[in-house]
């Protein structure tokens, strides 16, 4: 079962003002969210390192006036082993189209779909972001 | 106007079979696909350095039970000076949301609003993409 | 002046173990020094981002071979506002010279500094890497 | 053997004129070389993802009062099974030194002696960054 702990860290005075400073910034009340997050981070890169199943959102741009894109764009979700979860349609303006895929799988398999979609013909831009399925990131 | 237009590149043949190769199993079916594809990343990520107009998407993992969130997460949006098209929510399981939250607006100002959205509490983990508009990118 | 002063975070248990485990593997002792580092991570991160003096480290490799990069190479060098603390130079085969040369400035003219030298004809590749000064950062 | 080929590709006038007026700024005198620093930069990424033999270098900035750090510095890289090619040492003031080591091996085992260092106590930052050997890049 998962339960609340404390853990302390002793810190140079000079840094942890720093610190302090930059992460009041970015928007964060408490010091202790902020060192949660630098945490979970490090747990999320650690679980993308060992392949570990995450959530992938890929953002694309294209150009829909292309032939035959949509079909491919299409094809190639449905022969990817993980599991589509949402697709977002954004028109950009009359020829380009922005569309954010939300997959879930091992990053690899992720990693792979991303290949496919990013190198078709029409496809100008994208990019991927692995994330946590949440579950074991409390 | 835009038109098409040609460039020559001279290589070492080692060195594009190899490209050649590690395109081919990306997906790509044209080296010249690919190497288009190289210079339309330069030229988001020059975009980005010059602080331009470009289309972000930000990926949020939250627990949704985590009391005011989802206000604080609604007003941050709202007093956000770029443009948010759309956001995309995903129920991964009774405890964790995901949310894709896609905005356009110069790169800092969707950071800023980045930092704001992801050092709220019971935000687990995010990261943002930015991307281009399409339109000067052909 | 600078004194040690101590910090404390409450955390889920998971989380911690998860996070205990990951450092471990990459060698920490104590869990302690591992959040440190998270800390001073993210320090840098945000002299990098305020332009403040960095130290940066490029590493290039070229074909020395090349007429007139080693006088091009230096002329960069002499050329830049900042400080050349130091250039360390290993002959990896008949050819190809590996070339770390390590300056202190602002980000940006660092970043200019690499610009000029990857661009040079004969240099294949290169990557700059920013770090601390270690003044401000105990 | 390897020979210089000639490839060509089309791309869009404005996207061209774009890319040209970038690498102008990053000082580029010719676009082909510009184009072939793409391929070159494609090709180190997937030496890396393939886990073939690379050079790393990795840039410590460290307290130098910090008992043992020297003597555990040395003993790691005896340990480490790829071949140290230089390190050279940088004076930053009287406490903290940067150390900027040059290793040949396969970019996981480089990996590892880079976790193994920047995890001591007393190393305050560094990064890894992995380069090519410069045999298969011409």
């Amino acid at each position: 079962m998962s339960t609340l702990v404390r853990t302390g860290i002793s810190l140079d005075s000079e840094l942890l003002a720093r610190f302090d400073r930059a992460i009041a910034k970015k928007g964060y009340r408490s010091r202790s969210e902020a060192i949660r997050d630098l945490v979970r981070e490090h747990s999320v890169a650690s679980d993308v390192a060992r392949d570990r199943i995450i959530v992938g959102t890929l953002t694309l741009v294209y150009d829909h006036h292309r032939p035959k894109l949509s079909e491919r764009l299409i094809d190639a979700q449905h022969h990817y082993h993980g599991k589509v979860l949402a697709v977002t349609h954004v028109h950009l303006d009359h020829r380009n189209c922005l569309e954010v895929i939300i997959v879930k799988g091992r990053g690899t398999e992720v990693q792979r779909l991303a290949d496919q979609l990013l190198s078709l013909r029409g496809v100008k831009h994208g990019k991927l972001v692995m994330t946590t399925t949440g579950k074991r990131l409390k």
